[in-house]
């Protein structure tokens, strides 16, 4: 089979485009699918990109990024962690798309191997084939909040295997790790001479408690974060990875190569979404009532929320109660009653068709407006 | 070896920091290094930024690109070139840098090779090596104007071989393929069952003559292009590539995984450039005046210009009559004279050290400047 022939598309968009199809149609399609903030970009971060267009030329940056954005974001390490990144550290990346691409490239030859759990974002195991590597996926349960442990990464590690990846929170499942099993997993993959890879893309959007950086524990993580989620800057493809001192050089290397490097206005536009705490903390606020609300409603209709998710923007339910063909319902859902929410497939193979994510990167009405949709398309299928 | 380890950085990184360096001890340094445009982005393409900035929020596009900004696209190939393209075989990158990793992803499996120039764009065996592929580089001379030809080609392909790239004009030598061999080129191409890959992002920087797109000789070949040369948008960060029919769909699932899209903002921007002829031309023709002066100018001192460099923003020039190690003479003219001019050894290994190129991506002024130091340093160098 050709390298190319590996790379899965997102199942998702079919039942993406099929939505659309709905609504040219004229029918009103409620989006619990889609993993991108519903919220506009902060209008402080939309003023510092007008105050750049007007300063003058759109050149490149450095390769690595604008020297004041990574001290900006060293800066803001300390405040929101109270840990001291080396500015020269933090790579500046088109988005954490951008960051994985970077990665895989530097650790990986041909054929070895990488750890991820299953269920996780479907993505992580692209990045590895393209780069010629060889994802390994390991079912995670309830038992360990969905996330790989010490113990699954020992146990799975082999010759060859050059990391281990844990999003925290985690996509599907909006789970947070439990932060010594955090710190042994870094160990352990310290220990095996290989790297942990934190990704941090949903830190800031956690209810309740706030998750560290794995950096806390250990120095030889690499993290990857972005500028997606938290500041609702999807379009704008910025992120970074922070890495350890003996991969800058080889990095660099490769951002010449297959960046040159990450949107100039974006960077600027960056620094000024590092100040925007307030507009970040009503929208954290937002999504946590709608959380609350999707928290209480689900199980009432027959989704089980096993592990209650803390962070992100997803609550992953099990709907062994409901169906055991999760996709079939997601299709039916989307058809009959006009609700879109994506299947387990999307997200790995491990009791896939027993589980759905549901997004709240939508409007509480939106949401509000599913729910009832969905109680109704029940009774009927009960009735029926 | 890693593969890591086989990703060349570009060396004259090195002589750029140094030119920084000197600069920040006070010396004024005449940069003709540099291939990056050193005009502003236009004001009509920086007055959409405005608009699409006041307009909304900035979310994904389509993984493909705006549907508005591919169709803009395909109407401008008519009107450039007289030729008809379906706006869905036009695909939205992060820049040319984008276009090519994403082609190189879909094209090669592990071990198969894609035959280059020596001299060419240096990236190129990087993001071959990056995918996982071989580099062919195969040595060309002023006899086919630094190209490949049909025939160097068909002597070159193997079995593995997958692809051959023609950059017109050339990257570093400025040089237009004779337009009957590039219809050659691409018929043999296409004989072995393989891709001619034409990378046209100099395009519309020519002067006497203009380039055809390789499309127009054979619906097969592979294009790439971008806004950041004869737009001077580098850092927006946007190209694209049109691919035939059989490879929308893994272009696609490759988009989506490593993309997501290309940056939403300089999508809408690029839509405004495809208008702004009138600023393209004018900055055509400064580059052209730039031209003329630099190549009265450089063989006087002893620069020999074997093949007329009719694009782009570069001169390779032959400089066996002033030295052998040309390296080591352009960081003596960094030191001694204050001019910055990248060696051959950037560009590959055939007669590198007997060619350096010269960018006139900079102003005449300083270009004026550049050439007095060098004869100055020439007369010194004669007389020591």
């Amino acid at each position: 089979m050709r390298r190319i022939e590996t790379i899965e598309p997102f199942r998702v968009m079919q039942l993406l485009e099929r939505a659309k199809a709905l609504e040219a149609q004229g029918r009103h399609i409620v989006h619990l699918e889609i993993g991108e903030p519903d919220f506009p970009t902060p209008p402080p971060v939309i003023r510092a990109a007008h105050r750049q267009l007007d300063a003058g030329g759109q050149w490149y940056t450095p390769s690595t990024g604008l020297p004041e954005l990574q001290q900006e974001l060293s800066r803001w390490y300390m405040r929101e962690y109270g840990v001291s990144i080396a500015p020269e550290r933090i790579l500046i990346t088109p988005g954490t798309s951008g960051a994985f691409s970077l990665l895989y490239a530097v650790l990986l030859d041909a054929g070895e191997s990488v750890l991820l759990s299953d269920p996780g974002y479907p993505c992580q195991r692209n990045f590895i084939r393209l780069a010629g590597g060889r994802p390994v996926s390991i079912p995670v349960t309830p038992q360990t909040r969905y996330h790989l442990s010490a113990d699954l990464v020992d146990r799975h590690w082999q010759d060859g295997t050059r990391a281990a990846v844990i999003i925290n929170p985690s996509n599907p499942t909006g789970t947070l790790i439990d932060e010594r099993e955090l710190a042994r997993v870094a160990a352990c993959c310290a220990a095996h001479g290989g790297y942990l890879i934190s990704d941090e893309i949903y830190h800031g959007l956690t209810y309740g408690r706030s998750a560290p950086t794995a950096l806390a524990f250990d120095e030889r993580t690499i993290v990857v974060n972005g500028f997606s989620k938290r500041w609702a800057m999807t379009g704008w493809r910025i992120g970074w990875t922070i890495v350890p001192e003996e991969l800058i050089d080889p990095c660099r290397r490769v951002m010449q190569n297959i960046f040159i490097a990450a949107p100039t206005l974006s960077q600027h536009a960056a620094i000024a979404a590092l100040k925007a705490e307030e507009e970040v903390e009503r929208m954290r606020q937002a999504y946590d009532r709608r959380r609350r609300f999707l928290l209480e409603a689900l199980p009432e209709l027959g989704f089980d929320v096993v592990v209650e998710p803390q962070g992100a923007f997803y609550i992953y339910a099990h709907v062994g109660r409901l169906t055991r063909d999760a996709t079939r319902f997601c299709w039916r859902l989307l058809e009959e009653a006009g609700v879109a929410i994506t299947p387990g497939e999307d997200f790995g193979r491990f009791r896939a068709q027993q589980h759905l994510r549901f997004s709240y990167a939508t409007g509480l009405d939106d949401i509000q407006c599913g729910i009832r949709r969905i109680a109704d398309f029940l009774k009927r299928a009960e009735s029926a």
